[in-house]
């Protein structure tokens, strides 16, 4: 393939138009060209590299690698390193080794990173367990170029053996460790990073980024579906004051400071995680157009998701280069970074209307290692008239929970849900094989009627539901059993699905339809009285027991301020 | 070690007071501070990352290691990546492990690169030869870090066997691949580059340094004794000149673009040689100060001999973060850059007047393998009483030579000098075993009596002589033979010598008392009538028979042009 085309080349931050010779998948030659306002130019548009999202859990799309691809090419991404933690904590090693074997279905470049915290904690009952042979197992595969998001930072700081044998590894290996250190700093941060670990995509303030930037950390600036760090991180309001208090006698000259403000510090963008329907809306061009809106420079906005993540992962792409590997995208402009088409190893899978490969149907193994419920699994006992109980407050957007006290009453020793006083239960049912059934009590989904129920919650995904009643919460648990995973809404009247049959957590459709039918299924909640925005995300953070204050896992109420169990029944 | 000093931060650009702690020779904890005009800082000036010169022949300086380390610190160098070739033509692999092990006699970070192309071409005698075994024998070394700059690169593009197996072994154990491509473009430049070859420091021109950055190298900006490519490199109106030309469509906004008109898309500043009197003068501090003269930002530019080469190379250091190794210094200010301290390892190794630490006097062996000569050797004959010569035109800092005619009268069957039209006789006097002896004729040096000589001339560092007769060259060239090597000048009243004894390349006294030597020598030279800036210099590129158009090698006469040797007589 040979074509002229104007390049934007992230290596010398300018454009350039020049004649592109593609052969066997790799730019083979790329020649500057000299043109003027009569020349015609065969592409129209600007050529520039494929996005590459540096740190994604693919299992939040709901939707299998494949399907993914066939989603993300559609915005210009051309690549990936993603984390496949979720399925892992379902699977194990063979929901590892399925996404690397789904993912090689489709021309779109899957990198893969070994989950390194799985289970997340003691407390609650995962699918599986990935110790440090199976790290080193999983190191040694070619797909796998890096060590997943430390998230036991405890673990590191406390000098936990089996965590650091595991990062001894990845440094043993030569492949990159990436971190997960929430507000970590100080003396605790230093130990962290002494051990190798070397991004970061956690930092919620400038000052968090900054602290650890100095300390030599790359910094993973985040845009997903849960998290949206970009505000806070490029904000340069905040930075000319950062500099300027630091700099107090004036060190840098103040037409150097200003020079620089449009350049971000901060190394990648990166989404973490993408629900069906934002992953349908856009992915790192919207995120490039964020961050051009809060005022970093458009080409070192495009660097963050192209050249950068390439040179740190060693990733072949990230610019267009003769020798490298021809992926590239054509958008209309600058401004407006319109994806008009996506090119992989020289071969166009998105042509500006339709993505040009299929994603297979997956022949998935039921994961649902779990007997049907019946309503009295749901309910709580005491003995007398009326108690006080321990209630998880919780609010949109959030995974951060509050924790709450109400008095309910109890009939013939079942204690009975506040319909009105929006006081409702919640359970999380094992599915992984030990049958734990935990119940509680929960503020702020506002049903009136019905349940929900999912399969999907993080970490260790065991089936999570809300409800006004037992038996309406043994109905959508038990749907959600029966179709071998899946988000359930139930009500008087109706009983929907969305089935997710790959782990409990991937749909088998395309990921157009999928994000429709959660979309459909959220009106159903909705309909139901629910008043949380996404209320499947937010019950599925419901078991993250790493986050504070209150959680529920499959062994009970959990006081995630203290890292203990405590109980629902305060009397 | 604990203290308070503003740091310069090359990871976020910025500037900021902060409490340091240094044990064991690493950063221990580097903690921001609060402060105000009245706040004691204990550091006064500015605390910098040590510099580091990423492309260097420690032997041009005709300093040991031991010694030129010595000299650098004094300009806040702390780490250099050399690439011992002068040495390894001479003595081989002995040569490079004596540079390795002097270098460990000082407390300065030696990094070395393992000579790729010894001897450089198969037109000359040199001392030794190293091949793909050696290579790899060299690479297994931790003190070696990279393969040093391939400068056979028409081995390399019309894919020589040898020249191709030495860039695999490299590629192999993952050590890094220098370049040396003077205007090796288009295509050829591809097939280089396609050899996994990442650096190049021979960009004279913008346009040639912006063809290889688009194309993924890695552009090393020379600034050393023999040549000096900053101002080409930083030239600003010619960035935007080029930037407008190629974007005649203007899709880059003015804006974006006169912003980083002042970031150099250039990655490292070199000096790839220092002659002692330079060396002394100034380093790299030198260099930063040069390239902010030509508009570059200061931070930008102080990156290019810190973090940058650091990062590229794997070299602990280049920047001031927690677990590195406290590798910095002091200068007054960013405007000034005055060196007041140099610390290597948390020790102070300069502290504004002293150097801290000495330079064993080396044990050398004799590296003259060579019988004394008569004048006779240095004669030229012809049976007549005229001919016609081909002659070398040299000129002031030139490598580049001009091929010449004259013509000479002979007497008694040999050819003399045309000393009043400045037709000297050069003289080439293998010292590796052969004994050759070859000779010609060359017009630029000036001399009106007298002769010169010296062992150093590269690549193979035969002892090269320029003088006025037979009878003064013996004189000159016994004596660099007699003393184990060294740079003589002979008059009719004197004979003055700079011993260098080890390999003939390097002395064994302090850099300071080296280069006073060299200048004092260089004033004798100029006493007989020399008319060059720099006649050592040149004559030592006299017989470096890569660079074009006639040069003088111990085979004879050669024609740089064409490849093969040519007559010196041309009847």
């Amino acid at each position: 393939m040979k074509f002229t085309a104007f390049i934007l080349d992230v290596l010398t931050d300018s454009v350039y138009p020049a004649r592109i010779t593609i052969e066997e998948g790799i730019f083979k030659e790329i020649v500057p060209i000299s043109v003027n306002a009569q020349t015609k130019i065969d592409v129209e548009g600007l050529m520039l590299p494929g996005f590459i999202d540096s740190h994604i859990h693919i299992e939040s799309s709901m939707m299998t690698p494949a399907q993914f691809a066939r989603v993300a090419v559609r915005h210009g991404t051309t690549a990936v390193v993603c984390d496949p933690h979720e399925i892992a904590n379902v699977s194990g090693i063979d929901g590892i080794e399925f996404m690397i074997e789904n993912a090689s279905t489709v021309p779109f470049n899957f990198y893969f990173a070994a989950p390194s915290c799985v289970p997340a904690t003691s407390f609650e009952t995962s699918g599986a367990t990935i110790d440090s042979e199976d790290i080193e197992y999983l190191l040694q595969k070619p797909e796998i170029i890096a060590l997943a998001e430390m998230m036991n930072y405890p673990g590191v700081i406390g000098g936990d053996d089996e965590v650091l044998r595991k990062l001894k590894i990845a440094r043993m290996y030569k492949k990159p460790i990436d971190g997960h250190a929430p507000l970590v700093s100080g003396k605790d941060l230093d130990k962290y990073i002494e051990q190798g670990i070397v991004t970061d995509h956690e930092c919620s303030t400038f000052k968090e980024a900054i602290e650890k930037k100095q300390k030599g950390m790359k910094i993973m600036v985040r845009d997903g579906s849960s998290a949206k760090d970009m505000e806070a991180l490029f904000d340069f309001s905040q930075r000319i004051e950062f500099y300027r208090n630091q700099d107090s006698f004036g060190i840098i000259p103040n037409e150097v400071l200003s020079r620089r403000l449009h350049s971000p510090i901060f190394d990648f963008i990166v989404s973490d995680d993408k629900n069906p329907k934002d992953l349908v809306n856009g992915h790192l061009n919207e995120s490039v157009k964020k961050a051009v809106d809060l005022g970093v420079d458009v080409i070192k906005a495009i660097e963050m998701v192209t050249i950068n993540p390439a040179a740190h992962y060693g990733i072949d792409g990230g610019s267009i280069v003769t020798g490298s590997k021809a992926d590239f995208i054509i958008v209309d402009n600058l401004d407006n970074l319109n994806v008009l088409k996506t090119y992989i190893s020289g071969k166009c899978v998105f042509d500006g209307e339709n993505v040009l490969f299929d994603a297979e149907e997956v022949q998935a193994n039921n994961s649902m290692n779990v007997e049907k419920k019946s309503p009295c699994n749901f309910d709580i006992y005491f003995n007398g008239d009326e108690c006080e109980v321990n209630v998880i407050e919780c609010a949109s957007g959030g995974l951060i929970t509050q924790k709450g006290i109400a008095k309910l009453s109890s009939n013939d020793g079942i204690v009975q849900p506040d319909i009105s006083g929006d006081v409702l239960k919640i359970s999380v049912v094992e599915r992984h094989g030990s049958n734990n059934v935990a119940n509680a009590f929960i503020r702020g989904f506002g049903l009136k009627k019905g349940a929900i129920a999912s399969s999907i919650s993080h970490d260790s995904h065991n089936i999570v539901s809300v409800g006004c009643s037992s038996e309406m919460m043994a109905k959508a648990v038990n749907k959600v059993i029966d179709n071998g995973g899946g988000i359930a809404v139930v009500g008087d009247d109706f009983e929907d699905l969305l089935s997710l049959p790959i782990a409990g957590l991937m749909s088998n459709e395309d990921g157009l339809i999928t994000a429709k039918k959660l979309f459909g299924l959220q009106k159903r909640a909705f309909s139901l009285g629910c008043k949380l925005e996404a209320p499947f995300l937010t019950m599925g953070f419901m078991a993250l027991l790493v986050i504070p204050s209150i959680k529920l896992s499959d062994k009970g109420l959990f006081d995630a301020d203290n890292f203990e169990m405590m109980d629902v029944i305060r009397n």
